[in-house]
């Protein structure tokens, strides 16, 4: 199988996390589920994603203290696989896993993934339980120097034959589930080695060869970012999607610099191939963490989120609490225009990157049609511009042409407004945080 | 002027360093640039170089001390800018400068280079001597705090409006000479700032912006390496050439380093924008430095850096004393097959890459004929192999059909040889250092 | 308790790891402090100390694969407190802990120390096993993210009342064993953290504590090295003895560099505060390594290992196995006069370093005897020299007379023997390694 | 001679910088010394130091843009060695240098000092004029790779033998003249060069050697800081003080940083061996820098910096301009009482630092005399106390009666008050950055 036909796109779906945390259960992934096929699915939304913890028992009940409780309870199986924690999720009981929940979603017409952390769990290395499809137990594959620096509950994977096994055996379960994605943590970027951030690098290999031999179309995410530019390589030929920056949260200061991490991963994007911005943290959002809120964006932050992530390519993972959307947000995630760009045959580069603004522009290599996207980054209203020349030129389509004036009708993607202009020079007059996107038809 | 259409394809040339080191002069830049003109120019090869020093009086002749003799007398005019030194360089007497070399060159059909240093010369400022162009001298706009860290001529210069003027007063003069093409050195990396590696950032965008300003198409490659890959963007938006390695030389263990450097760039290589491998130790090589030898490279070695640089895009530059070539490295320089790689429209994309062997793919996206390359990192002789999946995988070509037998021929592009095979391995074996690379036809 | 007094001169003993690895038994302890008591107590050596591993069953039984098996039993007794694994050490069975045989070294005038790891066991915290004196479980004081980066037993303690609570009841029990020394690893210089590598302060201080209640004089020593010398005050503040290296093994290499680590230490050397060099790898060792051997050291390299630590004041502790020790070495173990150096009324100085030599000196507050010693560091014969200005200098001693020429005896400490000379200069010729130590008499 | 002959006591005196930066002019210098000899000569200051530029022409005439004008006119004689600009120094005409001005310092029974930078001025090595004493000019023994980050006027000293004589030039010059202290700058830690901060190493040596040469007592003062720990033996062999932090200024975060550096410099400080905390920013400053003004200090911060310097036995250097000292300062600077703890036979050490409180004791070993001094570093009043047994451990003194009770008088050093107290723990409220001092004499 060809790992880059599971993702022609970047994905786009859902994720419990920014607003539940580590507490999200059955009930509130299947309403969640249930809206986005209602709402967002014509639109290209598909994955629902439950995120970190959905085997621990108690999860968040100790949230003043822990976002994950140390040495608590995990339901596992004979084989040292985690299962869902039935009290949360009741159709998993009798061994089902998230069988029959998958089921479900399958039937809404939408993909199921779930988040791991890399490893096994410590609790099989220090009791030895069984590695299924081998002889050897748990201590005999679990590296015990291999933690992660902010959860407690896994020891990394050994390189060997048995080590593949317990993949190959996770794979094996998380396929006859119907899981179409995985969000795998602590493996994108190993932060507590800041010595060798990539030793999970083997993990990687052996999750997609586990993949590969499942027999199931799964979408591999890495997490957590930033990930490693100079391992990019290994991103684009074992997975399809990697977190490029640490966990994005609604400040501006984040979405700032996420600028910069599109400047630095644009090269990178192609089909099958995602470098990921991390999740899209609108509407309503952190009632697991405690404090239950709208998004602190402003509507035009918002835009100039939404217009980045789509014109970069980045996948497209909503934060919010589905049930609690908006009318504005829902507008926001459901502008055709705007998420055409994701298509992979629209190519974009950054024109421009200084403190104040930046530039993007994109072309659709099918259509041929010219993007440009202006964004104002300072604190002030300001007018943003842009050389024709230079979003031509971006592409090798112009040579000789640069200095001639030349007519063009601006098409606002997020207004739906027409503009025409005459001259060498684009340019708009931008709010503080704001953006412009429009598609160039020449004349 | 759009840069990217100054370098549609790697430039290919010649450059003194590697021989003459300091010392080269005029008769031996002519000597070099007929023998191009009448055996490799059919080829592609074009650009002779004159590489660093040339405006240096008494350049090498304290050879065992120093690589560059500190405070020296350096020929200047009376703008603060540098001149051929006039006795290597008799024919830029009268204020010629470059100019009857470089028409010489053209005559034969060829392009003409020079290496510069970054920034204005030391002496200028501490004489006060002018900026063309301007009211202010050359203190005004050396930066006295930024310094090469191994060539003692040049102050860095401040990123001001004179600065501006300075530069643009130096690409009016090399544009009058008919250069066609800047090495620019110690601006890539400036590497004795290791907290600031890319502090001579500004200087890039002024010699850019001086070039446009000249009106002459003038190639821009930027030294030394390594290159920064996090800030490959602004090179690829400025230059059109820049450094990956420190100084290349005939060592086996740099050349295998060079398979890393080339998976960390791939995804930079585009129409004007090249990442450089640096030059090609072939031939005769180090009179300059006192030793005068021929290459220490393996018949194997030097067919598998030809083979690494053609797939990988990267310029050729080659380091030979062109006089004294002996007719198997004549024949290393002129596979036309080989060299065809280099075209714009040939992608390449590394598929395996471990200590003991690397494989890349490349695809000519206009024909469609796919290529793949296989080498023997190791030091014995070995069986290469490589799924026929992977290479179709890597350019998204291939989605169900991989696991079906196929029946292929197998071009060697060196030897001319066909063989085909059916199955789903292609597999060579390797002589230790060696390579093999065919172009795949597919029955 | 002054914790000072517990070390007034550097601690000398033995200790089993260089020759045991993980496998030392009761019955190789005691012969070892058998030998000890008759051989070497009178010469101020009187600390038997048992390494590492001393609660784990089967030890050492998987050596070709791990020096220290992970997940494996380790012997816990109902407070998560290790005991000794009773196969090995039988009379401590029935609860006795290390109490009878701390009680037979006692009874040949001897000192019992033991090795213990940071933190609390990990088993402890997946089984929730009580900590002593609270109502708290391990899993409660054990911090999941603070590891060993090379041995698998513990999880470091929170820095919380029931942490020092657990550290109380540790050493409640060693004091009620009779250990009089505690060689606390992973906690000097934590470096799985580079980022962070005195991640184990607050477990220095709360072990200081709990020795300061246990109400008994422990020497306390932290290990491994290199400790770090912007903590110098810490260590001096809460410890008897910290190790100033890495390991240190029978080679040249680590011998040589030595000289730079008592460089920085030296003016870090008092009563009750040793920084520590490592065990002398003297006399036969490795058994437990799989490879018994000879010390690789030379003997006029064990002299000049045995001169640098005296002369600094680094702890001595031999790591040979004391039942084979030859006449030789017992000779360099039992030189009154060098080991006289030891006594903390003696300061010493490095007066020179250099890639060739060095020199340093001392000076016996009480006797006012100063002493030089001159080391040939280079690997060729070579005459070593100091002037004698020099030394007294480095005390404070002259101010005027520095020209005028002396006359003086050398004592040389290892030969026994008097030379007369006259002049300014003391010099010696010295084998390769070798070195020279003289107390210098004035006429 | 024994250079630390050369500083028994940590030295005291003026600096011109915090008040005159580049600008000091001889009047200046001579009525700052007149007030020295009138005011303060009596309680231990001496020394009359030039700061930076004496020898630039226009110094400080374009402060707005540069504190250091790049390459301008610097006053030099025929040997490559810097004289005093003749403007500002009208005494230094006809070749007479600092020598007049010296020798009326010495007529008021003070000494001398200059600041020198490492190195030899560019324009020399440019100009290739002569090195006295050698058959070498400028440019043989210019490091034209050696310069300073952040003045422009010098290139470092190669080491070799002319090297060494262009230092013995200058030093038989400064001799001549009648100078008593040398501040050397860009040396003790060269922070242009991250990678390698002790570049400047020969330099230091060669200096030393150069003032042994000269045969003058000169005090050797090694800038900027901060110092290299790492360094210490360094130092000590061949410099009587050198600078352990950044230019201190008056900021409180700067002041409590400097317990930090204290902590970690505090076994490095004996006679003629003096870690620095840089001049005392008291009185009326910042004329040259554009801002005159009174310390930013607090009343209570000017006490705590005062006593910290003088009980860790920190060079004291006064930044105030003299002539306007007003008398709460002067009365700050004339307290014997806390002047004597610099006295060599004082040695301290820290009890405690946190981010709250500090404690230090010193006891002087002729008198025996114990001292504490406590420091509230938190932002609000606060009470800090210390075990008195705390205190007498730190120096060996106690090892059984540290429980007992005990009664002392507290004589405090700043009020000159006695305060008699009972028990085992010494405490005070004090006021936010406040501190007190006694002196503990038991009954």
């Amino acid at each position: 199988m060809n790992k880059n036909t599971f993702a022609k796109h970047p994905p786009m779906g859902w994720n419990s996390y920014d607003y539940y945390d580590t507490t999200v259960n059955e009930a509130q992934v299947r309403a969640n589920a249930e809206y986005m096929a209602e709402h967002l699915k014509e639109y290209g939304w598909e994955y629902v994603v439950i995120d970190i913890e959905w085997y621990a028992h108690k999860a968040g009940s100790q949230r003043d203290r822990f976002q994950y409780i140390p040495f608590s309870q995990l339901e596992m199986d004979e084989y040292s696989r985690l299962l869902p924690e039935p009290e949360r999720f009741p159709s998993s009981a009798d061994g089902k896993g998230f069988g029959p929940l998958a089921e479900y979603i399958h039937s809404l017409g939408l993909k199921f993934g779930i988040h791991i952390m890399r490893g096994i769990p410590r609790i099989a290395a220090h009791l030895h339980t069984p590695v299924k499809g081998t002889s050897v137990t748990a201590d005999q594959i679990a590296n015990p120097s291999s933690i992660c620096g902010w959860n407690p509950d896994m020891y990394g994977v050994r390189n060997t034959p048995e080590g593949q096994a317990y993949y190959d055996s996770l794979l094996e379960l998380y396929a006859s589930w119907g899981v179409d994605f995985i969000k795998c943590d602590d493996i994108c970027n190993t932060n507590l080695y800041p010595n060798d951030p990539f030793s999970g690098r083997h993990e990687i290999e052996m999750l997609a060869k586990a993949i590969q031999r499942c027999g199931r179309f799964i979408v591999l995410s890495l997490s957590p970012g930033p990930a490693l530019i100079e391992h990019a390589w290994h991103y684009e030929k074992y997975a399809n999607m990697w977190r490029i920056t640490d966990d994005f949260w609604d400040h501006w200061d984040l979405l700032k610099d996420m600028f910069h991490r599109c400047e630095l991963w644009q090269n990178h994007v192609s089909e099958g191939c995602w470098p990921d911005c991390d999740m899209l943290p609108l509407g309503t959002l952190g009632k697991g963490f405690g404090e239950e809120r709208a998004t602190r964006f402003t509507p035009e932050e918002q835009k100039t989120m939404m217009t980045l992530w789509c014109i970069f390519g980045s996948p497209m993972m909503l934060g919010a609490e589905l049930t609690l959307l908006d009318q504005e947000t829902l507008a926001l995630l459901t502008n055709r225009e705007v998420l055409h760009l994701l298509n992979s045959d629209c190519h974009a580069r950054q024109v421009r990157l200084d403190d104040d603004c930046a530039v993007w522009t994109a072309r659709d290599t099918k259509t041929g049609d010219v993007y440009a996207a202006l964004f104002n980054l300072s604190d002030e209203t300001a007018t943003v511009s842009v050389q024709l020349e230079e979003l031509t030129e971006t592409f090798g389509l112009s040579e000789n042409d640069g200095d001639s004036t030349v007519s063009v009708t601006l098409y606002d993607l997020w207004s739906g407004c027409d503009t025409n202009t005459t001259g060498t020079t684009l340019q708009s007059e931008l709010a503080a945080h704001s953006c412009v996107i429009w598609k160039i038809l020449r004349h």
